[in-house]
């Protein structure tokens, strides 16, 4: 590979950046799904020529070829695609543009919806190493440097955790993963200790006591979905109940565990929310931690989102017990400010890793571990693996945790001060106050003289200016449901994750969502 | 986030990237892992001074800062890290040039071990729109764009395969991913249909038909590690009997599955390979998918390696009967120059996809599906994900399938040159001829006049020089063992993937072998 082609690419790509962000001009491109998706399919299509709206004569990448030396891609030939298989030179400038056009961008103070971060630039710098290198974690061989590193990060994360030395851990494609994981070991840990057999070998007894996992009603659905992947079905999972704040209740813990317990069912794993997706609510960790040790059960604490906080003095407290878990999820593509993926997975004890440990011979043959060339092939489920560490260990450094936290407590203040513009403003109705960095709130449609409007037409007009703030370009607001049953319970929400946002860009965006309420209530 | 800033933080990366590169020399360090991890340690250190070796003034990152205007990187206090929580201007510099000094280089022609490529500039750059923009693939308003453009690429993938229209897929992190993605639907499906339940809600039965999986004796770990996960057990995996060329015997197949239904088993799911990782063997996939067929079990195919192929018109043919699998995997950061991560994963018919559907209020409301704003959730393992299709779809229609083609055959001839070199040679040994890339072989220690070595004396010699060629810097070779048990099955390996490495840089790295084992032989 020609390195050297690398760098007129990278202005290419600069260059298409920034003529797909002007225009799009807003947050999301003011444009339907079908529309966006015919053009997409234009760009797309092979040999296709650059529509009138994307030609902008920006093409570089024509000169400098895709980059091996012996490139077939040089040819100037075009309409190509995979029947004729000729080479396109400005796929590059003209998919990169149509990308930056058509995407939702974090970095608008007006994109606001998800636990989707601003990557910061010098996170992105550091992929782009990765991109070029290419490492893989999954031997020696194929990532000297990257191994050590990760090593040495995951070590760096432990202690932020609280871990005491003895921990291991592995980066992740994210929090549903890491739950994944967790929740893998728990079981081969605990039903192996409960059947005296290696499940990972035997597979599931069918007899013996049923496993259960114990989490909150408002857990994220990744533990159904490992329940599933697992083999102990959804079912396995006791939803527990939530108090008002949407913490789970510590008493409801209890009572499901002993009623579990007193059905002749093996409480396998509790896993405790620190941050949920809507409301970032903290589950009571101590707790939670007492209750799992005292049933033998083991406690993953999911904190994808709230692990942020322990970059903040400020917020820290709010995850005090994080390190009485046996294994914990971190997303630093969340609060961390990474480009997508950033998970992070930790246990509290190497050894509980022992049923994921593989010998493959040929990547890690034991004589080679033996004489110091260790993979961490046993630490991940996946076998080829991007050196996704760099990037936070990059960021890290450069920031440091002190400079970290302040971000964490720009987007805190953020979010007081978002949840202060919708308390004052007369139509629009908060949920709870922010916990971490986000809130859920509704717009109200009814002018209070002409009478309330109904449940389900409160749902339908919130959805519906959403979906309208979409459509329009305008914004990027969160909609999601309350836990329960029957209408009433959609909600809009704000996740503040973009620390340059300024408290008066977030009241104009809630005069935005304002205004698409009164247009869809006129409807 | 101000994107401004990352033009020179870029410029900083390729900078410390050729830097690295210079210091490196060669395909690998020439350090003991023991002192590489002191050396990356000492560089990760918080506050950590530039090394001699890697202080060369070229810092610029200090005057643009980590990008976020109102950003604390900019504080030039040192003595950082968790505690101290400072910043470190310099740390994407120092921390980019020892990753490429650290690195197993595939660039350079004798790093040749692993299904490990070079990735290609214009795939490299268009994974920096990617990092830079971070769309998530979970929801429609976090990746417009990239949400229409995975469906476009799945489908010309599909195609490819040879599927008819209905077809679905994702991206996933590897051919690990995707073979657990394919033995799950195939454990839903086929289990579901035998007990008619649906599994993944209700957990694995305790009782009824065990099921089993069909794969050879060299299939790729994780399909082991994936019944281990999906709750079947490793020992649900029936190893099939290859022969000499160690592709599967469907002749044993056959019987494997009389015997397995004769003992009142469940017959879930027939692996089959197109592409081991060491030889590139190629299981008969048209008598796997009858047998499969004939057995009502679901069949997967393994192409993860084997699937480039299919971008060659003279190398297709070899995977002729893909078409028929109920599901695929192929890794375009194998055969196909993209950086990690680009596996992708193939059913011949969406609708089995139904066991991973999930609706969850915050991503895909189902009025927000049925306006148009589709997500790609329930396709995925994953919720957060990035958006790997880019540089695929950039990279296909940069150099087209001709393109892409040329490339793999230039690896195939290569492999066929490096194999006419090892026997024409008297101190190395072939395995078998390469099918694909890639070929087994191994240094004969003794002279003939001497009298043969014994068989564990060659395992340990040919391990042994390979590690010596690590420990040199001099080059990166595989090394594995031939399936079965006892001495004498220690094999190297080159695995071939880059297109600009020459016939006579083969047999320049073969000689070199052979230097290493006299080194190693007269120890």
């Amino acid at each position: 590979m020609d390195r050297g082609a690398l760098g007129p690419l990278l202005t290419t790509v600069l260059d298409a950046l920034a003529a797909g962000v002007t225009r799009r001009g807003g947050p999301i491109p003011a444009v339907s799904p079908e529309d966006l998706a015919a053009e997409i399919a234009r760009a797309f299509a092979p040999g296709a020529d650059p529509s009138p709206e994307l030609d902008s004569g920006r093409s570089t990448s024509g000169s400098t070829g895709p980059g091996f030396s012996r490139d077939p891609g040089r040819d100037p030939g075009r309409g190509s695609g995979l029947d004729s298989g000729g080479g396109d030179p400005d796929a590059l400038r003209r998919l990169t543009e149509i990308l930056a056009y058509g995407s939702a961008d974090p970095a608008d103070p007006y994109c606001a919806a998800h636990l989707h971060c601003p990557p910061l630039p010098v996170a992105v710098a550091a992929d782009l190493a990765v991109s070029a290198l290419n490492p893989s974690m999954d031997s020696w061989d194929q990532a000297p440097a990257a191994t050590a590193l990760e090593t040495l990060l995951i070590d760096e994360l432990a202690g932020l955790v609280g871990y005491p030395p003895g921990a291991a851990g592995v980066l992740t494609s994210g929090g549903t993963e890491s739950n994944l994981m967790g929740l893998m070991l728990a079981r081969d840990h605990v039903l192996g200790r409960a059947t005296g057999r290696r499940v990972e070998v035997t597979g599931l007894p069918g007899d013996g006591p049923r496993p259960r996992i114990f989490a909150s009603s408002v857990a994220h659905f990744s533990v159904q979905r490992a329940a599933a992947l697992l083999g102990l079905g959804e079912e396995a999972v006791v939803p527990v109940a939530v108090g008002d704040d949407l913490r789970m209740d510590p008493g409801a813990l209890a009572a499901e565990l002993a009623a579990s317990a007193g059905r002749g069912e093996l409480p396998m794993a509790v896993v405790a929310t620190a941050g949920t997706t809507d409301t970032g609510a903290i589950d009571p960790l101590p707790e939670c931690a007492r209750l799992a040790a005292a049933y033998g059960a083991w406690l993953h604490v999911d904190a994808a989102y709230g692990g942020g906080a322990l970059l903040s003095d400020r917020l820290a407290p709010l995850l005090d017990g994080v390190n009485l878990a046996d294994s914990v999820s971190l997303d630093w593509h969340k609060l961390g400010w990474q480009p997508v993926a950033a998970g992070i997975f930790l246990v509290r004890q190497a050894e509980t890793y022992a049923s994921l440990a593989r010998r493959a011979a040929y990547l890690n043959p034991a004589d080679d571990e033996d004489a110091g060339y260790g993979s961490l092939l046993g630490l991940s489920l996946r076998t080829t693996r991007r050196a996704d560490a760099v990037k936070i260990a990059v960021t890290l450094r450069t920031l440091g945790r002190r400079g970290l936290g302040e971000l964490v407590n720009a987007c805190h203040d953020l979010a007081l001060a978002g949840a202060a513009a919708v308390r004052a403003h007369p139509r629009l109705e908060l949920h709870t106050e922010p916990v971490l960095t986000a809130f859920l709130f509704r717009y109200l449609p009814t002018d209070p003289a002409a009478g309330p409007a109904g449940p389900a037409e409160i749902d339908r007009v919130n959805a519906a200016l959403r979906r309208r703030l979409l459509r329009e370009g305008r914004a990027v607001v969160g909609r999601t449901e309350l836990p329960g049953d029957g209408p009433g319970r959609v909600r809009l929400k704000l996740t503040l994750l973009n620390p340059t946002t300024t408290p008066e860009q977030i009241e104009r965006l809630l005069e935005t969502v304002v205004e698409a309420g009164q247009a869809e209530e006129a409807r």
